[in-house]
């Protein structure tokens, strides 16, 4: 159970990096949704490798294959299950990972655990395990368009190692996130941005950031106390994202060093809808979302893999070295943008769905 | 479903602060753990509110009584119903947060979401309902021990406003953190964290921090991808504390700043044990404790109730002013820290049980 | 998790029949229902023991208190926590009991799993444990009410011992049952039966018999496909009830004998609705209601407590004999009527609320 | 999340019979278990179409494909999703049931429910759903045979319409019940069962009857009070299979004419072992297996499709008629054995790995 997520909308990810191929099961969507193929491929496509100058050059198509749970274009209410095929094998590229444990990856851990592990290409730890979690948030998106048209998820780039982009989450658009290929909010930081990728990659090395989302439009009333708060589905999701070491909503850390006049979001009235002056909050109170625009950041740690000579133990217990091959992105963020994108869009779903069964009609 | 938390060691937490009482129902306690009341008690005792001087002067005994699930001193494997009963009732403090939305509450969320909500002393939203996870945990913490004598959790102040203790999570102990009423681990720091929430209190402010844990001798192998990683579970748990901002692991949003060559944490041998040089990791890797110290922070927002005028609007919609009256904490954290080891245990606890199921005996 | 029943509408009992007392936590029911404790009382009334001349002479008021989840007589949309206190405390009664395990009891298995158990009254395996199921089913039958004012849950005993009652459940009407003691639908028959009741008991033995139970004016459409159907659901929350040995619905085992020609239940239209000539399928096809009448059976074994001499053995494994004493119904059907009710209505509530969540609105 | 099965042991199914294909995902397999195809493909020939005089003539080769979850011929400890593709499609042949309600199949529920429906084969209501249990089940039944080599599970034809076997249950074997294509216990039986298959077939008409099923060498323990008791859990199994109307264990119904004293199951000792004479229980008490056999057995009704003139309504609600087509079995049943093994495959499975949670080491 351990590779599923959500109550309602839930989806079930299977697959290693090698392998026949990996994909998704949604248990949970509601019936009559328009959808095809090519909703999903337009969302794995933001996702895939090699699709511009700054990922790893692997080139995988990723062409998903809906096999159930759809009918003359509509979904059915029942499972859909989709699945992508693995491609670009080279499992003698990994034989020295079957040896030795890649520092601050999950080989080790793996093996401590299963007393096995596939060590080709990352196995089941492997990022292409998120390809069905892109692919199943694309469908979620669609149930909240249904619902609410006005929800709006963006995610972007606010800092790659040490450069930090300015960004205003209430007026941030897609257009401009996509305008370059590391995904940044702000678009005059990106050339410095790819530079720095280039540069550490040409070095042999890697680097991290933070990611930043905001949903807007989101109507009050989503999430559920105590333990299924938005804030806290969304952390869960978020720290399920391989590389991500941190998570904050709102004021964050940074707002620990505020005194509660300071942090306080009053109430006012516009247009008669409840609205706070400022949003220190990030849209969510007591774990339900206020209206307000969700905003978040996560933090990715860099890149494990590097190609320099690393200290490390076999498994067979012994001390030796090992040096990084194989084509891997220095820098996950700009893929990793529409991930982030695609959690907050299952988390919402899941949670949209919960507010229906019991928030709606006679009870509200 | 949304008060309940774990897959194993199943907790539902109930209660408002105003009512018949709160508490808590276990279900999937092992069998055979010896179990009383004064178990209970003793974290129960740390929580409570009117404990210290930096503390809100409440005085809530917090009694506490087994319901079910226990016979001749031991846990049957039957569900464990625990029950505190409300006691300072002062409902007419209450009247004025039945029309007025106090600011960065939960008021105006509960009532847009449900349509009602108990307004005496926050109803659902109260720290109270916190007592029910402190009990459960006491329990989850006999249980770890059963299983692992040697696992330890321990967690403590890092920081209070601006003022931020310097602790080594290697060699920081209870009697340590216990020997100040702010719970900090750097003694040298607490008289002046004392005084800054006197002071701050004294203006009818408040203020926030953070709050650092760590998990020494965990076993390796706890955790489960692809969702359910250990830090995945962590951060949930941890953002559904309230007042809670933001949660990191190991390296957390400074990491975002190394390389990779810096931030990869080099495997060797020590005493035929895999260990890690440096341990940004945080003792997760790839969702699973990889047996280094488990190291994370928490971020709790100062208190929303402040003494001061604030521009609010009413439940009838109308713009209006509201000044926090009662007897509030000015800073939640000393009374957090052990809400932050009790959430850890629980986590850990679930984990432990799931790891029995599928991965020990004729399978490991 | 294994005292935890439904997937919105979510039940946990709790309670050993001696010890401080047994009750339940529902978490997912919707808001602004109205709820006092005198709703609750009236179906824990039709449960308790010593309600008539048939039953046990044990005389439990069962008084139950709301710990929590309402507020000014409406449900909160927050866990709702109901406790009765246990009363008729006799331990010393069953010090036997500790020593020998009685046979067709659940004593063996306890100690089997557990290596422990309550051993007074029966602990958790006591019908006790059903206050919490009536109960809850209580608001459960408030929230089914609410969004289906139409909707008629009722049971009856169909048989006790070789006495078999003639019904016809389109017409039978709670009156009638609520008319005699044994709460057969066949008055003529109740003299019978409560005759051989007292007959059998007389004779220091026990019967059985069958529960029938209809769902009327169910709307189509309730249930999933494929391990949820409404039936397995059904069957799952029958069999969890104590002493019971078989479940069919519809046809059911005489269906068995029939053909495809003489068991398939022909579509027409009535006033613009579907409905089928026959109803052999009990009102569900395909997992799903379709409208007719949902009628289905239950099978109750001899209550396992007989005032005879039965050999068995100890729980050091020497062979014995044990002669039941106490006061226990010689045939449970009778109160086991309400709560036969009480898990359709909980079954029913869960599904419809699941329906809300995917079917209703845009989708359907 | 309709369509998952198991606690611990989870089972995805997907795929309607006309699409991609159906399978399954299991979560929660415990890693290291030899696994290749062959080991499925053994399970699911004994449930494919067109094995055997008496079923239909369909040919589906229902080759099983492993996407994900093993390697190098084991488990991974990660989710292994198992993909059959769809062959035999003749979406012509189903065109009338695109617009016309065949009685007593899903057709019109499935419409109610979801105002939609995959009219080809019966879409996801078709019998090809149960291949992805039937692949479960063949890795439950090894993960079983690894911790508890010498259990059994044994299904047969008790009944077919009118003609009924006499097996003895204790003394039964696969060779015995696989030497006949009924797969009925009684051979003697055999020859008068197929003829009355072959008749009502010509007939254009359909027959249904009873499966009965052992589980021998269970240990003691397994099952859960007081929702998940294992008679509880195989009856929801059971009810979810299609074609289903009954389950009974134990002395079932008929046991509802005993009196307490002839129902008892004494208690004795055998070779220091507890044992019970008789086993009226069917192997459970109080929920939980007592280590006797559990024998149990469930109702299948008539198929629904039968080749002559019935009527029924049109999608669009009109009066109408309907005459059966396509190659249909005209007896569900032996085909049903392996599916009723798998079921019950899948529910030992999984309350065994929960036993080992909770019960096992240190606990018991």
């Amino acid at each position: 159970m351990s590779s599923q997520l959500g109550q309602l909308f839930r989806i079930s990810t299977f697959g290693e990096s090698h392998g026949g191929g990996v994909g998704v099961v949604i248990d949970g969507c509601p019936p009559r949704i328009p959808l095809t193929e090519a909703d999903l491929q337009v969302e794995l496509d933001r996702r895939r490798p090699g699709q511009s100058d700054v990922t790893t050059p692997r080139k995988e198509a990723d062409q998903c294959e809906i096999l159930s749970g759809t009918f003359k274009g509509q979904t059915l209410g029942s499972p859909i299950a989709i699945l992508v095929r693995n491609k670009d094998h080279r499992p003698e590229a990994y034989s020295e990972m079957a040896e030795k444990y890649r520092p601050s990856h999950a080989d080790y851990t793996y093996d401590a655990k299963y007393g096995t592990r596939n060590w080709q290409g990352g196995g089941r730890s492997s990022a292409r395990e998120t390809i069905g979690r892109v692919a199943a948030a694309a469908i979620a998106k669609k149930v909240l368009k249904t619902l609410h048209p006005e929800i709006e998820v963006l995610a972007w780039v606010k800092s790659i190692h040490t450069l930090e982009g300015t960004i205003d989450p209430q007026t941030i658009d897609a257009g401009t996130i996509e305008s370059n290929i590391v995904r940044t909010g702000d678009p005059a930081m990106a050339e410095a941005m790819i530079e720095r990728i280039k540069q550490v990659r040409s070095e042999g090395n890697s680097i991290g950031g933070v990611i930043e989302a905001v949903v807007r439009h989101c109507p009050a009333g989503l999430g559920e106390p105590v333990f299924d708060r938005l804030e806290a589905d969304l952390a869960k999701a978020m720290l399920s994202i391989p590389a991500t070491k941190g998570f904050e909503i709102g004021s964050g850390f940074s707002g620990t060093s505020l005194k509660g006049s300071e942090h306080n979001d009053a109430f006012y009235l516009e247009d008669g809808r409840v609205r706070t002056r400022t949003n220190h909050s990030g849209g969510v109170q007591g774990g339900i979302s206020n209206g307000e625009p969700i905003l978040f950041r996560v933090a990715f740690k860099p890149t494990a893999t590097i190609m320099s000579v690393q200290d490390t133990v076999s498994k067979d217990f012994e001390e030796t070295e090992l040096k990084g091959r194989g084509r891997h992105d220095a820098c996950v963020l700009p893929r990793a943008v529409p991930i982030v994108e695609a959690m907050t869009n299952l988390v919402l779903c899941d949670h949209l769905l919960r507010h229906r069964a019991f928030c709606e009609g006679p009870f509200a």
